[in-house]
């Protein structure tokens, strides 16, 4: 007999026919002789509805009172759930954030999770009840309810699920898995099997409908394994699990590359003859940081006359903004000028195998270089190789790394940096 | 500085302009100077909103989870009322059944309550906030939600006003009071300044649209000052008062009826030749007290030749269903015969004047009798006496009742019975 924390999102719990294909699923579980925690969102649109309506009173995004609102959304979800799930006989009960209790800071709209107290749970599963808790509530640690941010249903359920310490955290949506790459961009893509943790964070944008980067790094801290399946049919889905001491991962070994990700949302920004003094890297950044622009693939040239190049990349809708804040740094700091590419696409190969075999970059910047893509900038780190090439060239890169690295094939079957 | 509890039903929260105009009536009561609690209900039809969802799913009309459904439409109601408080600078706090804390037992859809913590409330309205409390809802002993029933709303202003020693209770709805008879049925009916809570539970029909019978039989206990009044005009409203000792409704005295109700849903039964024994009265009632019928008006004649004949009224939907029930008891009991008139009205005046005063009764039977109105039945209490006549005779009744007793003027310069 297994613990088993199911997540269903908004899609999954849609209508009330959708509610009750849920129901079904979650019976079917439990009658596998499975104990079963459910962990639901609101239904689609609701969240929206409800916005719209604290929306026409005030324009406050984050405010106590906005979290009491939309709290209502899961509320109506667990309700509704456990009713269904009542009327095919199975004895359910459903507990909100404040009698779980999930305990979070004050950060009202984006609160985040201290504590969560298993007992009410692991008193009616005892009883033989499935438990359908509210997804995206807690309260602080006064009484007030709090909300984790959208998305913030993924990180209850991994945060459910290591304070129960269940087997596995299935995160249901209407996607099957999490792909090898985005299938729109290249159609051999193949759903991965299995994906760690870290490499699943670096390829956050692969996952992004699948499953909310802060569940990531919570279920990599606490240990959970997480599997990602589609709520309308009974594929095996894809398993992101936390590299555990002995690795639950090394059975992966021979995979060098897990997934490829392209972001075409990138603009190239390079600072020019800079003179070469200590500092100065701090200095540029230190505007950009005040005002959370996210800051990427940074290269710095070697000096050539006591002056230095500086690249990286922004989100292209902050690239104006940094432009304009680096200018203002011209006369303080000495360089030549700033300059602006917006038409630049960032593509990154990930995988935990790199750490342990050379020679992937190597296949990597041969095979982008057989296929006449330019790389403007690389930057690599353990387990990803993430280079900056025309926004035109973003699709070819894709496609010709995805066949270098036999990314089509099942996990098991692809061959080494070296056979 | 008084501390004052409001409560603003369904339709004055029907919509984000009704809000925004219930907060200009709370940021006004603060700005007089005192201190403010606020019950609001959910939006008109939410309630209904969310049963039609839950009856997709299931039939049971009350359960645990249907209660965690319901206990949603008054969360969105105080969170949109403290923001929009907010909106125009004042500072507001919503609380939960659970945060209040409002502890009922544990009767899903009709639970009663036990005990309300007031400290939460007044640690806001110390810091000087208005606190908006959610109507209707409350938790058991186990931290289950529970909810009150329909119109549970006023049940919790009425007993927070209670609980936080309110100086007076406020309830808003788009009535502007309670009237002497219901003006659909005599135009010269006139709204009543004060009314004590006996009398107003006596007169339940000419109240329902504006106050929940349990709510005042809550204040009659709790000696909670009721004020009724519209949402959408600022008139002074009815107030239905406790008798207190030295009696707060002693400026009344001179007050012998105070209103006047017709119930046209009225059935009268007649069991004729009934052997005269102990218990046989007891018996006749019995089966009807078992499926919960209603009865009224109960009136034994005198017993001749060993026998006596029993009528009493039911609500006419349970008429035949009486009558069914008592044709069983023929042959054990030996009465003649079970005789239905469904075509039949209740008129009741009422007033807390009649027990100080004879003569109300003579005045009473001789308007009916000037009018040429017949009376089938007549039952009196301390307080009440109620007539059962031809439902074609009830409008007559009523009007020549509300003339004989000059309900048109008033309270202060009727004619006293001997004058």
């Amino acid at each position: 007999m297994s613990l088993i924390v199911q997540k269903y999102g908004g899609s999954s719990m849609a209508s009330i026919e959708r509610i009750q294909h849920v129901a079904r699923r979650v019976a079917r579980t439990q009658a596998a002789g499975h104990k079963v925690v459910v962990v639901v969102s609101a239904m689609a649109g609701e969240t929206d509805r409800l916005l719209s309506l604290s929306g026409k009173i005030s324009s406050k995004p984050r405010d106590r009172e906005i979290d009491v609102l939309l709290a209502t959304g899961e509320q109506v979800s667990i309700a509704l759930l456990a009713l269904a799930l009542g009327e095919i006989g199975v004895e359910a009960r459903s507990l909100l954030g404040h009698q779980v209790k999930i305990v979070t800071d004050n950060v009202h709209g984006s609160a985040r999770i201290h504590t969560i107290d298993a007992s009410p749970v692991h008193e009616c599963l005892d009883r033989g009840e499935v438990v359908v808790v509210a997804g995206f509530q807690g309260v602080d640690h006064e009484g007030n309810i709090t909300t984790l941010g959208r998305g913030g249903s993924d990180l209850s359920a991994v945060a459910m699920a290591a304070a129960v310490k269940a087997d596995a955290c299935e995160i249901y949506s209407d996607v099957d898995g999490i792909y090898t790459t985005d299938p729109n961009m290249y159609a051999k893509a193949t759903k991965i099997e299995r994906i760690s943790c870290e490499e699943m964070l670096e390829l956050a944008s692969l996952g992004a409908k699948v499953l909310q980067a802060r569940s990531v790094e919570f279920a990599l801290k606490y240990g959970v394994a997480i599997c990602c399946k589609s709520t309308f049919d009974d594929g095996e889905g894809s398993w992101v699990l936390p590299d555990g001491p002995g690795g639950s991962m090394a059975s992966l070994e021979g995979a060098v590359v897990t997934g490829i990700a392209a972001d075409r949302q990138a603009a190239r920004i390079s600072v020019t003859r800079i003179p070469d003094r200590a500092g100065a890297a701090a200095e540029l950044f230190e505007p950009l940081g005040r005002e959370a622009i996210n800051v990427d693939v940074i290269v710095q040239t070697a000096p050539q006359d006591g002056h230095c190049d500086l690249s990286f990349t922004v989100p292209k809708a902050s690239a104006k903004q940094a432009q304009q804040l680096l200018e203002g740094l011209r006369s303080e700091l000495g360089f030549a000028e700033v300059r602006v590419d917006d038409c630049v696409a960032k593509v990154s190969i990930v995988g935990a195998g790199m750490r342990s075999q050379s020679g992937v970059a190597l296949r990597c910047f041969r095979a982008l270089g057989q296929a006449g893509v330019n790389l403007q900038l690389i930057s690599t780190s353990e387990i990803k190789i993430s280079v900056v090439v025309d926004e035109r060239f973003a699709e070819v890169a894709v496609r010709v790394l995805h066949d270098a690295f036999e990314l089509d094939k099942p996990q098991g079957e692809r061959k080494g940096l070296h056979d």
